[in-house]
């Protein structure tokens, strides 16, 4: 009996990051990607930001495999703490970079040993995963090694991408498949889920290597040292950043500890070709002359402790700016650290550096494919029904219409959101539910339980402070029998007016007392309900501020 | 005996925003502009940034008169706060339009009465103004009647440019006066201080007439309704945007406290038309068909409580989007805040919404000279000494560099910094000094003296919360006399897990308090002190969090 294929994004619909979709045919499972995301400044205090794992985690028994499409962490970043939730013995699929990527992580979190890896071969034909024939099909983007995802069903294949774009002329040689995508197009694809980050913007993006050449420009004209940071991930970027410097007879320092681990891992793997004698550590640097020199390294998002901020800050031992240098900011910022990166970039030209950045100079060529490039897809695989993914609404949408336009029929478009359940079957694709599929935060060590009561404290105290009272009564009467205590933080500082506030607010607390005790009020909380309301109104009136009031009334 | 002219930029050098710079001659002081910043994300809790006022406020008796160039927050809006805190009986000058707009702030404050205002005519020749010959020349600028300082000093004349863009078709009719600029350069100019916000964008910056024609296709080929959000001081803007409404015979909404406000003052100065019948009350809106309105809005930084925002969050009583509507986003996010816009842009794409921004679609023009137009006024005033005023850092640099490159020589480009001390006499510009020259931040009701500390404890709770807790002993003994108290905020909330953390937490402070007891600690200090220690380990041991610890000891 014919069987519906089902889909359910889990995250990276209507956001960027955190990447996952489930597929599941006759009872079992299998997820594609597993990314996290950076939180966004109002989720203060949180670490990272994961999808929700639920779904996943009650249907863990039928999950046969994990099929990880690229190294970056919005693709495998949640993978340690999903199968730490869920337990599971599903396997992990990758190409070999990719699992070297993940590796490394699954150590630190001591899930390497447990965890059956499965190396990608990407020109290998059909595999069993799961309950389906898969298919992987070479792509290329911002890290080595990526794969689009083809699952073979009854219904006919899906197709999906993971983030691509499409380079005539990647560093590697290793272009998107487009004459294997053009096969299945021929053959018939049900389905084709595709990577929307860049649907807005027109044209088609500029092949990886003419970034190469203009940074080739850069090194030879540069008078002294040449500082060029990057993603830690991008290590075609920091190959050709390397071979710049070798060109120009410079010898290479990387600093930064994700960028080292990084190109280690790439160069035992043979995805970096560095001569050995080309590096140098750090702090051999000034055994060169500047103009020989060339460092590499992390902060291309102003991270407050990376190496690149560490310099423009002027707090890094082995690296201070001089009038001589010229830094090369080789990346895009990410929305929400416009600002930071900004900052970064100011201080290096207050030091004296020359600073070029993707604003006034090219130096940089996204990952992802623009709407052109989108296009070409879209007719290559020819597919009867679309869904985009990976992306906030507004690309899913640019994306949608660019679908529309490359003749999918409007009523085959679907702009699904995270947790929305899909069915494929011989009449195409459609909406049969929802589950949920909301975040996971991790905070410390807690993953997932951190709720919105702990998130609008955190910014409660962080607007306003907080104010401590503490009244010792006795038990019986309610008559006070120790000074009471107030304690303020973050919002006045235990200056002469601070004092004068506190002295103010322990009048107002010996006051409610007194009231109370007049009004036989004994009840602890009342007496508290009655503190915290004087003095929230004491303060607001005073300074204009709303701190936390917390009262505590000891009973002795 | 010739005496030099001093300048003291105090705010708007290596920032953007709260531009604020003092010039003295023989003993007397004025000032350009007093503006405002908004707070980054890192100041948390903080409403407003303004300049530091320490120098001022020490030479308040020789202040004469703050001269404001134009009518945007960056340069008027730290002027309540400057008269109420030095007490001046300054004047206060600035044209009609800017007038209007301090008026209704100095009346929220409560200074309106107290306040000389004086009237600049920009075309009316040379006024005293404290110790200065002054002259006004207009400028074109994304607000109406801004201007342009001359001081005319026996060193030559001094010109301040304020904010200013080079359009030879602005709205008014009023250009930039270069043909007075070229006079004035004609007879000497010995200093130009220059608006740098847009030092580092290539070419020109386009007429805000080109904006017009672009508004009227978009309003002309929309379906349904109209929505436009864009900066409330805009007063050419949101007049094109009513002029292409009127064109297109639809009737016109404006909705948003800020945006009504600063139309009416412009109407009743006469700086903006509008006739009567074309308005209507957000609330009439439903008696109209939906392509014969337009609405007008504040929102454009997608500020929380702001019309726009409340539009896409689908909580505004008067507009609800549906898929017929057009949204028009005519107006670039200031640094800082573009994940709020784009949090507003994809909640709109969401609801249906056609939306159109400076990303995509031809709907906005920036005030600000861009580097062509900055080397044409380099050209026109040929200043012997130059200062790059309004910008950060690296905008400041690349204005200096076109300075350099249009003929003004290395030595007489000065970047210098908010608090640099300057001189100018005959024999040109040099640094003599540096004041303190920081900021003074708004925190409530308390201004300018939130220190560092308070600072730090709010990203200290922000990120981690807050543990209290209350251990109540007796004063000779150390024996304690009732159950410690705990309470934990924004870092666990009450839950199971939670409670279990807070006995641990209790138990541990009966052990302590058990362990001073034998030791004989009695001193409520050291007694605090090790509660903190135990607690911080244990809490940072279950949690990985670090909440601020603050143990309070009764002694009774």
């Amino acid at each position: 009996m014919s069987e519906p294929v089902r889909i359910i994004p889990l995250g990276g619909l209507g956001e960027v990051g955190k990447n996952m979709t489930a597929f599941e045919h006759r009872g079992r499972m299998i997820l594609i990607d597993a990314g996290l995301s950076f939180p966004r400044s109002e989720l203060l205090g949180i670490d990272l930001v994961l999808p929700d794992f639920s779904y996943v985690a009650e249907h863990a028994d039928v999950l046969d495999a994990v099929i990880l499409t690229h190294g970056h962490e919005d693709h495998i970043g949640a993978l340690p703490y999903l199968l730490r939730e869920i337990g599971t013995d599903a396997q992990v699929w990758g190409t070999r970079l990719t699992l070297g990527l993940v590796k490394s992580k699954l150590d630190e979190h001591g899930l390497l040993v447990d965890t059956e890896l499965v190396e990608i071969a990407p020109e290998g034909g059909r595999t069993r995963v799961g309950p389906f024939e898969a298919e992987f099909v070479r792509v290329t983007h911002s890290v080595p090694d990526a794969v689009a995802v083809v699952l073979h069903t009854e219904h006919g294949a899906i197709v999906h991408t993971g983030d691509f774009k499409l380079d005539e002329t990647p560093i590697d040689g290793r272009t998107t498949d487009l004459g294997r995508l053009g096969q299945l197009g021929d053959a018939g694809v049900a389905l084709l889920l595709a990577d929307s980050t860049n649907a807005e913007r027109p044209g088609r993006t500029p092949s990886e290597r003419t970034v190469g050449s203009a940074l080739r420009d850069i090194v030879r004209q540069a008078p002294g040292r040449v500082i060029v940071t990057s993603f830690a991930s991008h290590i075609h970027r920091i190959q050709q950043v390397i071979d710049a410097a070798a060109a120009c007879g410079r010898i290479v320092s990387v600093i930064g500890r994700s960028m080292n681990r990084n190109l280690n891992i790439a160069r035992n793997l043979g995805y970096a070709t560095v001569p050995d004698d080309l590096l140098v550590k750090p702090r051999r640097l000034e055994e060169f002359m500047p103009h020989e020199t060339l460092v590499i390294c992390t902060g291309s998002q102003g991270e407050p402790r990376s190496a690149l901020t560490r310099i423009a800050f002027g707090d890094h031992p082995a690296v201070q700016i001089n009038s001589m240098d010229t830094v090369v900011v080789s990346a895009r910022a990410i929305p929400g650290n416009e600002v930071k990166v900004h900052e970064t970039v100011n201080r290096l030209c207050r030091l004296g550096a020359t600073v070029l950045t993707e604003d006034t100079t090219y130096v940089n060529a996204s990952g992802h494919a623009a709407a052109e490039d989108l296009s070409r897809m879209l007719e290559t695989v020819r597919p009867r029904a679309f869904m985009p993914i990976h992306g906030e609404f507004r690309m899913l949408q640019a994306h949608a219409r660019i679908a529309e336009q490359a003749g999918v029929p409007a009523h085959a478009v679907r702009i699904a959101e995270n947790g929305t359940v899909l069915e494929l079957d011989g009449d195409g694709l459609s909406v049969v539910g929802q589950v949920e599929a909301g975040t996971t935060l991790v905070d410390g060590m807690n993953v997932g339980s951190v709720r919105d009561v702990v998130l609008r404290d955190r910014r409660h105290l962080a607007s306003d402070g907080v104010l401590i009272v503490v009244a010792t009564i006795a038990a019986d009467s309610a008559e006070p029998i120790a000074e009471p205590e107030v304690i303020a933080r973050g919002f006045i500082e235990p200056s002469d007016d601070g004092n004068e506030l506190l002295e103010q607010a322990r009048e107002a607390v010996e006051r409610v007392l007194a009231e109370c005790q007049a009004h036989r009020t004994t009840e602890v909380h009342l007496v508290q309900q009655e503190l915290h309301d004087a003095l929230a109104e004491l303060v607001s009136h005073v300074t204009g501020k709303r701190p936390m009031v917390l009262p505590v009334v000891v009973e002795v």
